[in-house]
């Protein structure tokens, strides 16, 4: 084994990344920095704090990132319309460069050789974690002790816990607990029961979001603003990335919004099934889609169309620091200049449905589409013309074939 | 202008298509034939007999298409989880295709030189009718009466009705309707209030679904069975492609389930705002992304995936009939052997959401996936050297980019 | 007819365009302003200026774009590699634009409000001209002669000329010539024999490139210097971009490279056949590939790659000033920042075959990839697991498919 | 490691084979079933029995496989108009799953649990051999010595056959060889001075192909006849498909047609180098663009040119059995009903260029393209509607901009 001088570790203070703390501090018999990111995940922070100075950590560091998050992370993801699959909105997927791009700055600032995670050897997370590591910094080590320990299962991690005096809360000495992952995008479930794709989802899965069927049954209606592709208000009062997507969480949230059951097909192999809640996430396809709608030349939404699948597939994959990801990307904002205005949403029983859209730089002609005359010009014998030329392939297409 | 022998007329038996058989008869003055196609609009199509009777027509084709429709043309079209724009299920464009297939059918049976439709000059479906006739038999001439005569507005039309003795009903004399399109897919309106895409849509508009306010206040769950990617069965119960959609379309138009208020982009160039309701593709797109979670290979399904939105808008910019799009149909059908078994549906006030998922062909392994010990041999040093690998080419390009 | 005050013409003060003038000035009655570019068509412009002042015009407008033309048009599409249909490399296309730019851009500097061109009404020019002025300057008219008058032939044409007392140069009287485009990249040839795609070409129909027969004998090593993705100097020396491009035709031409003898589809729908010669930038081809082949991350070049007949297809369809365009320069600009270098490149009968190229940014390793023992850490084991994960999936599939 | 009972070898008769025989005899101490396969490598095959038996192996195949790899891999490879990265044609990567094809069905009729090949654990075939065997057998395991055992470079590959008595051959005991792969398709040649992108390749490294400066000094035209999209006649005259190529390796070498020096991208992310000649195929290539030039629709041909790069893709990455690739043959093959004709190629000095084409099945007309009057009905003011309503969206694009 190389020899490691520092580790930085992304830690929450949670049980499995404290019995890494310690595997790490035995193992490599070097400092370990821990890293502890606030992206919303609705947790105090500061046990964290406490957990690794009494694991002897000297250098701790716990940062709000979530301000960056939304803005450089979420916000650029959502100008693609980015689903995963026609359906996932990549909550955790994101956050995971965000946290690599972290841990490579301290490292640098400290003088680590090597970045830890407490990914499992199954997962997506493990990928794109490293990933980014790679293309931040290809000199530096990444160590992911689920794979190299010979832990392999709950029961075999809670022995370990008991043989190195580390605290195992007594909720979780029971039965397995489900693998919850949140921040501000999303929170999403896995395992257990969910291990079964035939099984119903019980209630008790959800977190952020009220079953529709206790959600308020009147419909609540809100107004969302945009500038240049990003949302900035709701309700016309303008918001700082973080915040707004904090206040969409909590209207979505109370209206059953963003729920989703689904097997996705992970980047290595197999398919899992997780329960996902975006609440904000959601309204936010919605409106930034309805935005669209009227500010965006038909060429190039299908353009993003088109090429979406590709972005959301490299982002799930965890090469969001790649050439090609950045490439797309430039693709993608080239197209939002004018992607201003604002648009109202319906929030009902799980449902955020788009009834109204207004911007200064609409591309929509109630002049041109409408049935009646109408003052700007349009020639219907353009329309002979169009056809006939788009058809005259298809003509001789046809003639040859003998149909 | 050309001699025309003899001309089959798409014909609903309404206003427009009774003025424009008169206006057939004396332009051309020859023989009209029409024809009346049952999609699952739900009129009477006898009252067209009877008013083509009255006009004189000797050769009158009423038709039910319901099952072709649906079986040929609907079902294909699911396979590829298709949305135009993200959004739009295509009811109305699906449909032209088909009608263009039978008018010409009957053109050739009954030895007529041209085909005439009732699209007006600023829409998708004159384009549809056309483009599709222009591949099935190019030596037949298409005659689009809003393209050639003057009638430029909804006032003149009913002028026109007058001079001409065709009775225009009590509830068309006022103000100008709603353009309405339906079929067993959906049923869409535009124009008047719809206009503007900054006004809400009045509950009126709709026609095919509750509010999902107004939709009972208990889920219902429901289960879809596939075989070879194409539904078979609802609630265990085997059913024909259109009686399997009407059941559906009943099931969701109780829940408020598929409704869309969109602005797209037509192809002749410019936006517009339609109001869809698409009750039972809209549980059937859920139920199939549904399967095939559980069926297709992940390579399969994100191919799958980045052809859509091009397959999508060849349908809707009426390329049905067309080399390119039996590629792509030919690309998605090749994926679909497998995609059979069962899928449950919750609806509730707008929503149909999959909860549940089991087939004979299932790819999904528990074994696999699972957090704990499994009989499953995977190696979790198969993702060392999968990520380092994956990874090589970043580490390559960061050095050398000096990060 | 609309009234026209003034119109900007673009004039190459050939037979063709001077007719145009003629009858623009019968038919509008308005002033015509004459615009003609120096777009290295190799041809004496001063003769255009007199044969305009003859015809009464009395804003002659003569403009050297040779630079822009190179630098701002045939340069952002090379480092596309950009072919249509596998083989043009877009010659007569990437002029277009520049053209229509200038036609507005004086337009609007002596007020006119209209502009016109001598394109013909079966062609692709027509299209790229209008759409880039639809684009540009969606107020100013398009008039195309060609598809307004009733000259359908060349013999009407001559006519015309007789009639109206222009001068038919004794060359032109016989037989019709060839369709000719040149400027500084390519040279086409249309029409005549070579409208039966079963005749082989006549060698009288190449202009600017030597019969590969005739070429020297001896093979002749050149290398073009690279920055930033652009073509930067020839054999050593730097070069501004139309003088680079001059050089490397002169030196193509003279090895007979870049001859092209293709039957391609028009935008309007139709087959036709063309020859082109491309000498310089069938070098720069080659080159670019090189370079990038060395610098370019290997997903960033597959990216490249994948959207590349997208991009063609746009600019042979005339859709250079359109957002899609642009959104898809955005994708490739953002790849070029490393491809810099050198390459060279053996030109020898009718081929431009890279033989060497080295970069300072260059991503090869061949510590990497000997089959050598190396200093470069590459584990064999890696391997295995990419492989392992890489076919998870696939052993799923098949186990499921029963092979 | 686990207990193997029987192996069937992927076996040339070479060092490095022979080799790996030895090794899996004495690591595994299981029978050992060698496999050999005549591609058209241009090598006897009968000395490799002869090394077999004195190898103790009992069970000896040796199967001619030429026609089936043309027929079944090349040709429909063809189909596509397939280069990698722009270029390459892909002659090592097509081969591979038609060995591992062989390997498996060998492995089930003699019982064997694994399948083992002497590809290096830095290449490509490694890759390419165990996906397929995968997707084929997911129960065999596949064994890769190079990855396996210690020896890590030439000097300690001769030392372990010193070792094991295993006859060196002279010309192999000096100085490293170029790795070289050859089949009907091409040759390939890597490594030594190679592994230096810009050192020239010295001339000696060709095999099959004569520089161009001593090919003959007249061109040669040939024909070549085409059914349904594969090649199926040579000047006339039928030909299996591996007669077929071979008469066509025959020209292209004598012309120097079909070299190419790249440096390309591995799926396992580095960059080589190499040395491909590939007369046959690049001959091939351009006739079938030829004769899909005048008989495939436009809008065939672009999709098709779209989604090739990915195609080409999966077949270097060694996907070639998976479903995506599946699914893109069916796209392909849908195609290809009408590419049926005869295409005229000069050969001259390493060019291949097609300079006639005649076919059936053409949907070119000169009658429509023609600058003369012609019969066909074409309006010149359908252009102007075409145009007009292609740039509506432009117009609207461009007012809204400000332009």
């Amino acid at each position: 084994m190389t020899k490691i001088e520092k580790i930085v570790l992304s830690y929450s203070g949670g049980l499995d990344t404290s019995i890494i703390l310690k595997w790490l501090q035995e193992t490599y018999g070097c400092q370990v920095v821990t890293f502890t990111a606030d992206l919303g995940q609705g947790e105090e922070l500061e046990p964290a704090r406490a957990k690794a100075e009494m694991s002897g950590v000297e250098d701790i560091r716990i940062v709000d990132l979530r301000e960056e998050f939304v803005r450089d992370f979420v916000f650029p993801m959502l100008r693609a319309n980015t689903l995963y699959e026609g359906q996932y909105l990549l909550g955790s997927s994101i956050a995971r460069p965000l946290i690599a791009k972290h841990l490579v700055g301290i490292a640098r600032e400290v003088g680590a050789d090597a970045v830890a995670h407490g990914a499992t050897g199954k997962g997506n997370d493990q990928v794109r974690f490293e990933l980014a590591v790679n293309a931040l910094d290809p000199s530096l080590k990444v160590i992911a002790p689920w794979r190299q320990w010979n832990i392999r299962s709950r029961m075999q991690l809670l022995e370990y816990a008991e043989q190195h005096h580390i605290l195992v809360p007594s909720d979780k000495r029971g039965e397995a607990p489900f693998s919850i992952d949140a921040n501000l995008l999303h929170t999403s479930t896995e395992g257990k029961i969910l291990e079964n794709p035939a099984e119903v989802a019980p209630d008790h899965v959800y977190q952020r979001t009220v079953d529709p069927v206790d959600a308020p049954n009147t419909p609540e209606v809100i107004t969302i603003g945009f500038e240049r592709g990003d949302p900035v208000s709701v309700n016309g009062k303008a918001m700082t990335p973080a915040a707004l997507l904090t206040k969409l969480n909590g209207l979505g949230g109370r209206h059953g919004v963003g729920r989703l059951d689904l097997v996705e097909n992970r980047f290595i192999g197999m398919k899992s099934r997780g329960i996902y809640e975006t609440p904000g996430g959601t309204i936010l396809l919605a409106a930034h889609r309805g935005i669209e709608s009227i500010t965006l030349d038909r060429a190039a939404a299908h353009l993003k169309d088109e090429i979406m699948p590709r972005y959301a597939e490299l982002i799930y994959n965890g090469f969001w620091f790649a050439p090609e990801r950045e490439m797309l990307q430039a693709l993608i904002d080239q197209s939002q200049a004018f992607v201003s205005g604002e648009v109202a949403i319906r929030l009902y029983k799980g449902s955020a449905s788009v009834i109204s859209r207004t911007s200064p730089c609409s591309l929509y002609s109630a002049d041109l589409v409408t049935f009646e005359e109408s003052a700007i010009a349009y020639d219907h014998h353009d329309a002979e013309g169009f056809i006939r030329l788009n058809g005259l392939r298809l003509r001789r297409w046809a003639a040859r074939n003998g149909r």
